[in-house]
């Protein structure tokens, strides 16, 4: 009897048509004799209704409070499937983050799981009883309820397949799998049968929406393949997995890009070691990521400096940045919130030279300014004028994958 | 420095602008230098729009995960209110019901509190935070949630403030008191500044809507006092107290009714010992209260026997009923919808012969039919048409109470 975790998103149990479909298609695996794991995220809108209230209260809202609030979505979400399951005559039973102890840090909205303890689980599925697991949430050491930020019910089904030793995850979403850019965007884009868990680390943290990083680094570190598939057919998606035939001869896997960026620009930063730094240390101190360091080599002792948060952060970043300015010396900080990031991403990218000089000038000949610019080993990624990021989508697709004609 | 603990009901909390008029109020008495406790329900309607959802699914609900469904209710009322009082900078922190132990038994939907670990909230309270408590759940020994009942929130801020040993608890709901009836229904109804627990406990049980019974039994054994008056002004309200002066001058305080009900009526039940207790038995194993239990006297050696329970749990009780029926060679159970209680309580009943008469002949000189009567120390109880209740309501003041002129 194998053991298989499903994860379903808010659009996948998004009304109790769908509740009732998720079930359906979760009583027939349970009928075919596996032992099923489902971990579901809140009904699709439900933790944008709930912030939404939370906002409107405080512009800024407690974080421990925000996560209570947040949590609320997966509790409904959990009810209503183990009561669907049982109305189909399959046994169920909800989990909550604290029942099972989903065990995290303290770091309240961007919580991470330390260890699961998979003892209840196991207990249920022994009893033949499909286990129905709020993703999203767990509990930190004093006994406060904590989220793993968006998208972190992947990470929650991962964590919990890595503890069981589960065969895989598979994850049902509301798109297809992993394309070679955001479909919407680039009608070019294709779905990839497989990408790394390296390549998707990077795709990831560089906007595509399919997985949370963080659900990527756990099946990477346990080498749990991942099937990332929709909810609305029964197509094979995409599988990530530690590698793949070919990979290599592939230099530019995917195209992302993320509209959720705000660039901070510190003017006339003193140029001393650890200057600069001090705001990094500030926002870390806060849990704000920040991406994008640029440090400008400027005369008089001087420095600009420029990086880039989520655009959800901005408002808790912004008075830390002006703090650390003023204590600097610095200028008043200026704040770009009409950007975007716009990334090429490959394996391949390690043994071939002259990707980043190719997206330079394909980006320039299509007349787009490039902000800054990083890189690695795997990527590399440009700030751009929000406005141009549909168009800059398209001509890298066109240039790197289409004519390239990678494997889809 | 006084300790204080006030519960706000779900209209209390309705909206934003309600949840920081509440904040406002409790701010202040904060400021006031006193040690507060809130306890707060859910948004007026969330219970609503969440069991309909799994109604939905099943139209009987599994209760377990109900009950894990409808707490998420008051989660979300004190994460916000939490972070609407911290937006004042007054320090706040919410508790859910696992957090603080609210220890209760597992008779999902409808469990009982046993006792309150008070630790964390007094840990909170020395250190000056507002103790933001989500009413109405609980916690069982298995670790499962638990939810207290409709109005389980009142019965947890009784419990709390019991177990803080506090001087009193206030109840701000959104009517401004114990009434002599329904002002809804009788215009003639007047505001009772004071009730005594074992009339509060008749009126709470026949279907006064103010208090959650199991609140005023609570209160009732801690000689607890407690103040239920209006959020939406600063009037006194009604106390509910040991005892009072006069009160045994007063032979009715006040007209009960109650829509919520539904009867059985079960013909042919063979008439042997303990055969009829098999019914009530079955009820009770399922958690279903039973009121007004008529046992015929008929003839050939069967009864016709009759109950009433709540409108809620009709749907559960009546294949239990019709089972038991049939098992007992029984006639098929008849269920009656279209039914109410009508009651009169007073405490000084005791000492007053003639109020059933008075009542059965009021009744009757205004053409209401009584199709079944119960009768306690302090109460008499008629089960009429549900038609017929509010003029019954008004004829029963008029005679009781506008009449006698009881105390106001």
């Amino acid at each position: 009897m194998a053991l298989v975790v499903h994860k379903f998103g808010g659009s996948s149990v998004g009304s109790v048509e769908r509740i009732q479909a998720v079930a359906r298609r979760c009583a027939a695996v349970r009928a075919a004799g596996e032992e099923l794991v489902v971990v579901v995220s809140a009904m699709k809108g439900e933790t944008d209704r709930l912030l939404a209230l939370a906002r409107a209260l405080a512009p800024v809202p407690d974080r421990r409070e925000q996560d209570v609030l947040a949590a609320t979505g997966e509790q409904v979400s959990v009810a209503l499937l183990a009561i669907a399951l049982r109305q189909l005559g399959c046994d169920a039973r909800s989990f909550l983050g604290h029942q099972i102890r989903i065990r995290t840090d303290s770091a309240f909205t961007t919580a991470r799981i330390r260890d699961v303890d998979a003892t209840e689980i196991r207990a249920a599925l022994a009893a033949g009883t499909v286990a129905v697991v709020a993703g999203f949430q767990g509990i930190d050491p004093a006994g406060n309820i904590t989220t793993l930020g968006r998208g972190g019910s992947d990470t929650t089904a991962v964590a919990i397949a890595a503890a069981l030793g589960a065969g895989a995850c598979e994850i049902y979403t509301d798109v297809d799998g992993v394309y070679t850019a955001d479909p919407n965007v680039c009608p070019a884009a294709r779905k990839l049968e497989r990408v790394s868990y390296e390549e998707m680390l990077e795709l990831a943290s560089l906007g595509a929406k399919v997985l949370q990083i963080r659900s990527v680094a756990i099946a990477a570190k346990y080498r749990l393949p991942v099937h990332t598939r929709s909810s609305f057919n029964d197509r094979p998606g995409t599988w990530l997995v530690e590698n793949y035939p070919m990979m290599e001869d592939v230099v530019v896997l995917a195209v992302a890009h993320d509209l959720n960026q705000a660039q901070f620009l510190v003017p006339d930063v003193p140029d001393r070691p650890g200057v600069a730094a001090s705001i990094f240390v500030a926002l870390a101190e806060h849990d704000i990521n920040v991406d994008v360091i640029i440090q400008g080599v400027g005369a008089d002792g001087l420095n600009d400096v420029s990086f880039t948060v989520t655009r959800e952060e901005l408002a808790r970043a912004r008075p830390l940045v002006e703090d650390v300015a003023r204590q600097l010396g610095a200028r008043a900080p200026i704040v770009r919130e009409e950007v975007a990031k716009v990334s090429v991403v490959g394996q391949g990218m390690r043994h071939h030279a002259g990707v980043a000089a190719k997206m330079f000038s394909t980006l320039a000949k299509g007349g787009i300014n490039i902000l800054s610019i990083t890189t690695s080993e795997i990527k590399v990624s440009c700030l751009i004028g929000a406005k141009d990021v549909e168009q800059a989508v398209r001509t890298l697709h066109a240039a790197f994958i289409e004519e390239a004609g990678t494997d889809g």
